[in-house]
């Protein structure tokens, strides 16, 4: 045993304990209280688990893809939850998470924060089957919070209809058939009120 | 897309949410409250990421333990949390838990149900090198938490050395360095007060 290397990697498990502090806009389905980063990954690891087959992609490492959802959110630690909506808050996110990115992931031996940081930067980039997939169920998870709470942060937040198509149109990069059905409650959602329509003025 | 499929896939992303509410023995390091199973599985998970090296077997499959530990706790929402040092309630642990399963994992599309039945049912029998790294690190996550916290939930159900050596012995199964790691921070919290030593009339 490396006692020095297995210290750096305990260090890491407890720092990231912090995860389960940081709660989002979305509340859980039995409406006691927001939902956390931590469990949101648990959530979304377990999507990934049950929904790979509807990936776009004919080919995808189910591996990388729950290793993706895990870590994912991590920069929260330091950068916080933003919400989906905040456009402000989006403009200056990527600056603030990479430097989030850096010291969490730097708290590791050197190899493993290598990998972790690769995985998230793929996440926010994009442009692999594995994170266009990622990203596909990161969305869909809270829409579908949303939905069974009966709107419960869109009404909070003054959400339309239009804006959470915006938002969440890209879920079809990664899967085309879960954007399909998300679009399915999402019509269902503005005909039950728990979503507004677009605003008539715009 | 085959929505009655994908209609039974997203009824059990749905119902696992309440694995949210189901709360441990354990408190979370910032101590504001006690931690869940959901974000117990995720740091589960990501203990498995970052230590997997540590285990004894030479071949372990990484997808295989991570899928085990996102599931391991799922029975818990029909069968409760059972705390490790309560006997009563792990005599009939199995028999509450295997209903439970059945259950639950018979919301999903039948392959699906059975592939993560048994996940489950090898992460309880413990004989294969991928159940016994995750059964490892399902052990040293509450220690590490309760280390972290001087001791929490030790002191409060009044816990002994001796007993945390006996119920977590099995960590050495998994991975010998992390059973020797474990009990290096065993010690130390029985010298820091944190932990009671075994109780003189025994």
């Amino acid at each position: 045993m490396n006692l020095e290397r297995l210290q750096q990697q305990i260090a890491f498990i407890m720092e990231i304990d912090k995860m389960k502090s940081i709660y989002r806009k979305s509340i859980i389905t039995d409406r006691s209280r927001q939902e956390n980063d931590a469990e949101h990954s648990w959530h979304l690891a377990m999507m990934a688990v049950v929904l790979l087959e509807h990936a776009n992609a004919k080919s995808i490492d189910p591996l990388r893809v729950i290793k993706m959802v895990l870590v994912h959110d991590l920069v929260e630690i330091d950068a916080g939850d933003t919400f989906a909506y905040d456009d402000a808050g989006h403009e200056d996110k990527y600056d603030r998470e990479l430097a989030a990115a850096e010291r969490i992931f730097g708290i590791l031996p050197e190899e493993q924060g290598c990998e972790l940081m690769e995985l998230w930067q793929e996440f926010e980039a994009r442009a692999t089957p594995e994170s266009q997939f990622a990203a596909a169920i990161d969305r869909l998870a809270p829409m579908l919070l949303n939905y069974y709470t009966e709107g419960h942060s869109w009404k909070e937040y003054g959400i339309t209809s239009d804006q959470v198509i915006a938002r969440n149109r890209h879920i079809g990069n990664g899967s085309e058939a879960l954007w399909q059905y998300a679009q399915t409650f999402i019509e269902d959602a503005v005909q039950k009120g728990f979503l507004a329509e677009k605003k008539s003025e715009q």
